[in-house]
């Protein structure tokens, strides 16, 4: 990488941003003057997502942990749910962040600032010293005991719960976030804790979004990041839900805001403290550099995709997508997952939506619904099963597969924001085949995204440009269906590791580098405008095939038929009765 | 096999049955005395399913045929089409009959008639001596010149038009088909070739169903067997509809009957005429024995289930399902495919319904949906696919899957007479395995099956005894869930060959070894009584399950949502515009 140019600033310094993903994390070592990205590097957790049963103990590699392993008896894991090891988060910190400043080949002391981004809500119990619960002796089999992950989805009815005594009661705050509370949030989970596993709850001291907590292992004190806090936490305003209110949920949940949560909020970009020196051994870092305040994955990319404007969304395409941007005015838009102030970036509204599963539901339709056949050429022809299929479903015209699909598989994020729903496909034929199902699979993300950004535009929020990140920007068709689906020029980020670049943007920040994030943004976010241009006659086609979608998106998803919830329920209630 | 035991009659007298399928036809040799089978063989059609492209020639091995070669350049088929070459009928009993005489062990002067059945409405343009028009010189690139196979599905149109014009007619025959005329039938296959090839059209001199057309290759005489021309050809009470209906349709339809279609009707098991010593010498049989009127492979089954009694409904489930029954009374039952009388056996009103895909749609599946991981595993266990899929498919209790499918990958045949529909799954997750939806598929079609028998039993035609035949009777998990699913006791047919066996009944009839049909069927037929009962939990289940069903299949097929329409008429014309 030609690290050469310099913008503005030392050529000499450089920041660490550090990704925590659903299932690796990565370390990338960008220069503060123009965001050139300098070496990077990246390590899978040792035990992913946790959604069968809980682990018997931990692998070798792991030796760097100090507080226990996860002994005892292997528990199954009911449907739904979807847990982490915390010691992955340090021990992914301690692999990457020296093999990226290797990578890079520069001196550690050129470091001036770390800063990291976690997925979210990924929530957890721990001690006031920050240790998990599920490291503590006797615990690691107590399943409510680990983080839970952003899609454990079970914590639907404590949802429903919140959702329901909220509108009762005409909690303002509801309407923040589209008239409804998430089962993925830190209310919904907790609430849940508390439910199954009353003990357990009580125990927890603290209950901190796995974005603060990993900054409290780096710099040894508490924090609480804006932007967590507002979307995940339900701040607004300068407060939590009221003891009232928590208390008409379960007496017991009185107060969980005021003894759990309850810290200062810090803006992003802020400093949240120095370097600790068991910190600076593990990531082989100067001891007392900046630590940046915590970020979540997607918000944090909003500055990575370069200059930062009201109406310009950024959509990051992973295993999910979010799609965040940032407005002006406050304004309430149905179904979106919040609107924070200083949720992206101090000053202005910050808008989330978002989508739970889109990278994830063509990886399940890759592994569970395409015959060998397929994984045979693409083999023959040294390609990546999803290249193949990728190449195949871009042959034909739009429509000409005669499917719909309906992108639920991991429930509906926005703007129905229900994870009680369920994917369908409609138009099957003798004649199907899979490409053709994968290809419908891609177009109904697509019709997720264009519902959202339709959302947004009639909600008085107008989307003026859509930037798309993440690691799906790299399928061509994936891209062309998103421009022919939303009409729109879609302009992708200049970097691979939009969240990691995102990161370090806001250590440059607090180390003090640049005066705010929008002036570190101008300097080192990256973007590249207008790739994908829509297509007319295919746009024609996809309008025609988008009133299908919304027809049956309103039709399961706003209540004329309910079965998605019902087949749920019976699945449920059979499987606890064998 | 054991031919010993002696009912009644000569142990010396055999029939042969032939029964022509989708795909290959196969030939029973049969004791008269009792229904013993006594030798079998099958042969597969060379040209099988035309449904993608017209062949451009014969293979080597079809030399018997003498009226010429599907000569001609390839010309690729619209979507939905679905032809057969009628030179492979022949050239399948030219090597089936002597080879199932030679697997009996007979001597072929034994054989005292023959009868064969066929699948309905397959159905072709002839001259007057039978010569089918595709098998004229100039004619085989012309897609109309070829037999229409049942599943020809692209006289939709036709079909709309066909009940509409009756219904403002209020043409009384239209009840008599659950109020909808099927494209599936020889009217509306008919109507499309005057429509898209009119100059063909004016050629045909007959058109004529393929169970009358074999056994004119067999006698030398045309004949219209009651069957066919009261289920697939609209003759009711007598006649078949009016010039003046069919002027209505077309002015150059109006003699479409008259011309085309009228003959004397025959009834079941009556004498078609004698074997001529063409037919003889490509037979190996000798000449001059009888040849049975024409039968359909469904309805012809019956008998060979066995005592003949109204309210026993046999399903012979294969690629498709038909429902027959015999009922005492007329009645009109909603969405039925119709009701002939002596339409089934003489003397008695033959019910039919049926449903468009059955193994079709879990072939389809376990070509197009299930990853190479089973393959590997079935081949690993020395299983077939589908027997592996059954097992896994199994394993788990009703409802565990979360899944609702509509079984309609193949249309609906009844009760909404719809070919346009297409399949549907709902509930899809990302932890759905493809076991699980094979089995949500298998469930699709026993639901299907008792929205059959509900309507029946609504419509005051009660269903009384349920046997199953066909080939899918050897699946037990599917068989299974057909007793939970409706609730009943299954019984299955006693022969592995049923509408040859029922073919092989018809000709010991036609020979004059019994008086009737129904005394054959009580000495030759074969049924296992109440070999699966129904679990009560699972039938609990399964209730709930299937009101699901009655929701979705209301939705789609009823008119609130005509989406699967306008997605085919999209896929259509998308495909046209290519």
């Amino acid at each position: 990488m030609d690290v050469s140019a310099n913008k503005g600033g030392s050529d000499d310094a450089f920041v660490v941003g550090v990704d925590f993903g659903t299932l690796s994390a990565r370390a990338l070592v960008v220069r503060v003057s123009d965001g050139a990205e300098a070496g990077t590097a990246v390590r899978e957790y040792a035990h992913g997502v946790i959604d069968r049963e809980l682990p018997t103990g931990r692998d070798a590699g792991g030796a760097e942990r100090t507080t226990g392993g996860l002994a005892g008896h292997a528990r199954e894991l009911p449907p739904d749910w979807a847990l982490q090891d915390p010691g992955d988060y340090t021990d992914a910190l301690g692999a990457v962040v020296p093999a990226a400043i290797s990578d890079a080949g520069i001196d550690p002391g050129q470091v001036i600032g770390v800063a990291t981004d976690f997925t979210a809500s990924t929530c957890m119990p721990a001690l006031t010293d920050g240790t998990p619960l599920c490291e503590l002796p006797g615990l690691a089999a107590r399943p409510h005991a680990y983080p839970k992950l952003w899609k454990h989805h079970a914590a639907q009815p404590h949802a429903d719960r919140i959702n329901a005594t909220a509108h009762e009661r005409n909690e303002k705050w509801i309407n923040r976030y589209g008239g409804k509370i998430s089962s993925e949030w830190q209310f919904a989970k907790a609430l849940q804790v508390l439910d199954e596993d009353p003990e357990l709850y009580q125990r927890a001291d603290r209950w901190i979004e796995a974005a603060d907590w990993i900054i409290w292992q780096l710099c040894g004190t508490e924090t609480r990041n804006a932007c967590t806090a507002g979307y995940k936490g339900i701040f607004q305003d300068g407060q939590y839900p009221s003891r009232d209110f928590l208390a008409a949920l379960d007496p017991r949940f009185a107060g969980f805001a005021a003894d759990k949560l309850a810290h200062p909020i810090s803006p992003l970009g802020g400093l949240a403290g120095r370097l600790t020196p068991a910190a600076a051994a593990r990531c082989g870092l100067p001891e007392g550099i900046a630590v940046a305040v915590g970020n979540v994955d997607a918000h944090v990319t909003v500055p990575a995709a370069g200059p930062v404007a009201p109406g310009k969304m950024v959509a990051i395409m992973g295993t999910s997508t979010c799609h965040v941007m940032n407005g002006a005015e406050l304004a309430e838009v149905p179904g979106m997952c919040g609107v924070v102030d200083g949720g992206i970036v101090a000053g202005l509204w910050g808008y989330e939506a978002g989508q739970s599963g889109v990278g994830d539901i063509f990886a399940w339709f890759t592994r569970n619904g395409v015959p060998g056949e397929f994984a045979d050429e693409a083999r023959r022809r040294g390609m990546s099963l999803p290249e193949l299929l990728d190449e195949k479903a871009s042959a034909g015209p739009a429509g000409a597969h005669g499917l719909i699909a309906l992108d639920w598989e991991g429930g509906n994020r926005s703007v129905l924001v229900d994870g009680r729903l369920s994917g369908a496909i409609v138009g099957l034929t003798l004649a199907t085949t899979a490409p053709e199902i994968y290809r419908a699979l891609l177009e109904s993300t697509a019709f997720g995204t264009r519902m959202i950004i339709d959302t947004f535009d009639a909600s008085g929020v107008p989307v003026t440009e859509l930037v798309v990140a993440g690691g799906l920007i790299k399928s061509a068709p994936l891209m062309q269906i998103y421009a022919d689906v939303t009409r729109r020029p879609l302009s992708l980020i200049g970097s691979e590791q939009g969240p990691a670049l995102g990161s370090a943007i806001h250590a440059a920040v607090a180390a003090g580098a640049y005066r705010d994030v929008p002036a570190a943004a101008a300097a080192m976010g990256n973007v590249v405008r207008d790739v994908y241009q829509p297509d007319p006659v295919r746009a024609d086609a996809y309008d025609e095939l988008y009133a299908e979608y919304v027809r049956l998106h309103d039709y399961f998803g706003r209540g004329p038929n309910e079965v998605m919830h019902r087949l749920r329920a019976i699945r449920d209630r059979v499987r606890s009765d064998q």
